[in-house]
C-alpha cells in the first residue's frame, strides 16, 4: 500500500460518520498564552482536593496486598464498595438501589457511549433537546442512530409523531436523552412539569429516558428538583422497574483525571451494560476506583460546597460582566448551577466567524454553538463556560468579545 | 414497566449477540479460597514493582501544577512523552515511528475493540487463528463479523477461498487477526514462515492484519522472531505504508490495574482510533499514562527481565509436572513463552464437565478450551495459565488434574 493510498473505503459504516469534535479541536488551536478561554467545558484544577488525592494515594499502596487488590485485573462491574457508596448517594437522591444497579465506567462518557451501542440500530431514532451536549451526540454516533427534537417546556408534539417520524426514518424510537440539569450547553434546568412530560413521553413511546447528571451537584441558587431517575423509581415503584437510566460522573465534583463516572438503572439494563465493559476495556482501574471511594467517603460534602461556592462567584461575575457590557439584541441564560452560559447573537452575526476573530483579535475564546444541534442550526449561538477563567479574566474576557460583537 | 418485563426486545442487534464472558464469569466462580486456579491469564502480582510505583505516584503529584497537569481532561491521543516511549520502543522492534503513529487505549483489549468498530460492517468476515483469544472474539463481537479461520502454518487456503467465503456470509474480508507471540490461549509462536503467509495473505486481500503483541516481550527461549509489524515495514518502506496494526499493552510488563495500552499503525489509521477514543471515553488517565512512562523510562527492561526468570520458572515446572503426571492420550504445547499451556485430551473427555468435577473433587481450575474457538468446537481441549500459582500450587494441582483425567 502507499502512503497516499487511502483507507477510507476499508472503514465500517458506523465509523465513516465520526468527525472529530470542533471543540476538542479547537481546545488545541486556542491553548495559547494569552488567549482567555471561555470554551472547553474544564473544570478549574486549584479546586481538587490534591492532598486528599496524595494521602489516598500513599495510604492505599500501603496496604496488605496493595498490588493484588489495586493494580491487578479486577471485576468490570466496578469495585464493590465505590458501588455501595454510590448505591447510598442514589438513595439519599431518590432512587433506593443496590449495587448491582451500579456500573462503574470511565466517566460519564463511556457511560453515554455503551448506551448507545445498547440500544440503536442503524436507523433508529435518538430523542435530544436542541441544543444538546456535544459529546452525546459524537458518543451515539457510532451506533448511526437518526435524532428527533424534544421540546419538554412546550411539549407540541405526541408520542404518535414521535413513532411516525422515527417510522418514515427507517427505525424506532429507541430512547430520549436529557441534561435536566444546569445542561451543556445551554444552562438550563428543567421544570419539574417538563420533567413529567419527558417521564409521561418515555412511557407512552416505552423507551429508556436518559438522565445525564453530570452537573445536578452544583447548583448555586434554589432548591434541587427531584431527577427523572427519582420520579421515575417513585411512580413504578423501584429501580429495576424504572425506565429512567442515570449517568453520574465524579469529573465536575472531585476531578475529570482519574476517569471514574458510574451508570445506575434497573438490573437488567446493568446486567448487559457489563458485558459490554467486559468487552470494551474489561475493567476501569481499580486503584483510580479506589482513589474516588476514598475521597467519596472523607470529603465529597464539603467538596461539594467548595465547588459550588467558587463557581458560583463566577457565574455572578459572568453574568454582570454581560449585562454590563453586551449590546442591544444579544441575550443569554442565566443558569442555577454548572457552567455554562449560553448565548444568542443578533441573527446577521455567524459564531464560528466571531470565535476566528475573537481569538486574532482580542484574544478570547469560546464555542460555537452550531456544533450543540444535531441538525446543526444554531449559527447565531454560542457557549460560554465560566468554570475555568479567573473572576478577573471573565471580567476582561467578556468586555472584550462585546466590544467585538458591537462592531460587527 | 414491571420489573417482569424484559427489555431485550429493546436491545439493538450488535448488543444482542454479546454474551458473558466463560472465562470471567469463571473466575468468580472459583475465587474460593483452596482452589488452585490455572485459569485466568493473570499477571503475578508479586512482580508489581510496588515501591517504584509508589515513588513515582508521589514524586508526580508534588509536580508544580500537578492538577492540571495529570488529573484534568487531556488529550484523546494520550501523553505525547509516554507516545513518545512507545515510538522508541517500537522503533528498537523494527518499527520506526513518531507519535502520530502511537495511540493510548485502556489496555489492549481497547484497541481490538476500536479495530473492530473501526473495520467491521455487519456481516463482514474477520479471519483469527483457531483457537484464538476469547477477549478478541468478545471485543469485535458488537461490530456482528462472521469469522473465518486462518492457518499460517500450513496455508491450504487461498486468497481467493477467503474472498468467497466472505461474500457468500453477505460482507467482506476486513482483516485477519493474530497473537503471534506465546499467544493467548495456544502458546504457540508463528514460524517466520507462517508470519511471511499472513503477510502475503494481507497483500493479497488488501486487509490491514492485526497483530496483538500483549506477550511479544515473555520469551523464555532462543531467539525474538521480527514482528509482523516490522516485517511489513520492512517490506512496505515505513509504518504509514503498512497494512499491519499493532496492539501492546503494559500490563503483563507493569501491572493491568493501571489500563495503559497502545495502538501503533499508520496515521491514518490513528486519527480515525482517535475519533472513537474521543466519542467512547474522552481520553485514558493522564495520571496513569504518567505513572506509565515514568515506569518505563526507568525500569522497564529490569522488569521484562524479573518478569521472564518468574514465568520461565513457573513454565519449566509445569511442563515436568505435566510429563510426570499426565496419563497416556494428553498432548500439550511447550511455550516459549507467554503465560499459558494448551492441553489436547483424549476426545471422550469434555473439558467444561471435568472443570466442574475438578474444582468440586480435587481444587483445581483452568478454562475449558471452547471459548477460543470461534465455531465452538474444541471440547476436548483446555489451556493452563501458568503466571499466577506458585510452583508448589502448580506440583500439587496438576498432579491432581493428572489424576482425575486418568480416571476418567
Amino acid at each position: 500500500m502507499t502512503e497516499a493510498q487511502t483507507w477510507q473505503p476499508r472503514y465500517a459504516s458506523r465509523s465513516v460518520r465520526m468527525e472529530a469534535s470542533e471543540i476538542r479541536e479547537l481546545l488545541k488551536v486556542i491553548a495559547q498564552p494569552g488567549v482567555i478561554s471561555f470554551a472547553g467545558g474544564i473544570p478549574d484544577p486549584a479546586l481538587f482536593p490534591m492532598e486528599e488525592v496524595e494521602t489516598a494515594f500513599v495510604d492505599l499502596l500501603a496496604l496488605p496486598n496493595a498490588g493484588a487488590r489495586l493494580l491487578q485485573y479486577s471485576v468490570s462491574e466496578g469495585d464493590p464498595d465505590l458501588r455501595r457508596w454510590i448505591a447510598g448517594y442514589m438513595a439519599a437522591k431518590g432512587v433506593p438501589c443496590d449495587i448491582d444497579n451500579i456500573l462503574i465506567t470511565n466517566g460519564s462518557q463511556q457511560g453515554l457511549e455503551f448506551l448507545g451501542r445498547l440500544l440503536i440500530s442503524p436507523r433508529d431514532t435518538a430523542l435530544v433537546l436542541a441544543p444538546t451536549y456535544l459529546g452525546a451526540l459524537q458518543a451515539f454516533a457510532g451506533a448511526e442512530p437518526c435524532y428527533d427534537i424534544l421540546t419538554p417546556e412546550q411539549t407540541n408534539r405526541t408520542a404518535a409523531s414521535y413513532r411516525d417520524a422515527a417510522a418514515r426514518s427507517g427505525g424506532d424510537v429507541k430512547f430520549a436523552y436529557s441534561v435536566p440539569d444546569f445542561a451543556n450547553p445551554s444552562g438550563e434546568t428543567l421544570s419539574l412539569a417538563a420533567r413529567e412530560r419527558l417521564l409521561e413521553l418515555s412511557r407512552s413511546l416505552d423507551i429508556p429516558l436518559i438522565e445525564d447528571a453530570a452537573y445536578t451537584d452544583l447548583r448555586f441558587d434554589g432548591d434541587d428538583l427531584p431527577g427523572l431517575q427519582a420520579l421515575d423509581v417513585a411512580a413504578s415503584g423501584g429501580i429495576d422497574r424504572s425506565r429512567v437510566i442515570y449517568c453520574g460522573t465524579f469529573s465536575k465534583i472531585f476531578m475529570p483525571g482519574l476517569r471514574v463516572g458510574w451508570v445506575c438503572a434497573s438490573r437488567q439494563i446493568v446486567a448487559r451494560l457489563t458485558l459490554i465493559k467486559q468487552a470494551s476495556d474489561l475493567n476501569s482501574s481499580a486503584l483510580n476506583q479506589a482513589i474516588i471511594r476514598r475521597l467519596a467517603e472523607q470529603c465529597f460534602d464539603e467538596q461539594v460546597q467548595k465547588v459550588r461556592a467558587s463557581y458560583r462567584a463566577k457565574r455572578d461575575r459572568m453574568l454582570a460582566a454581560l449585562r454590563a457590557h453586551m449590546p442591544g439584541g444579544v441575550s443569554w441564560s442565566e443558569p442555577k448551577g454548572g457552567m455554562f452560559i449560553w448565548v444568542t447573537l443578533p441573527s446577521h452575526i455567524d459564531a464560528a466567524d466571531l470565535l476566528q476573530r475573537a481569538v486574532a483579535e482580542v484574544g478570547v475564546a469560546f464555542v460555537p454553538g452550531r456544533a450543540f444541534f444535531a441538525a446543526g442550526e444554531g449559527s447565531n449561538t454560542l457557549r460560554l463556560s465560566f468554570s475555568l477563567p479567573s473572576v478577573d479574566e471573565i471580567d476582561d474576557g467578556i468586555a472584550k468579545l462585546a466590544r467585538l460583537i458591537a462592531a460587527e
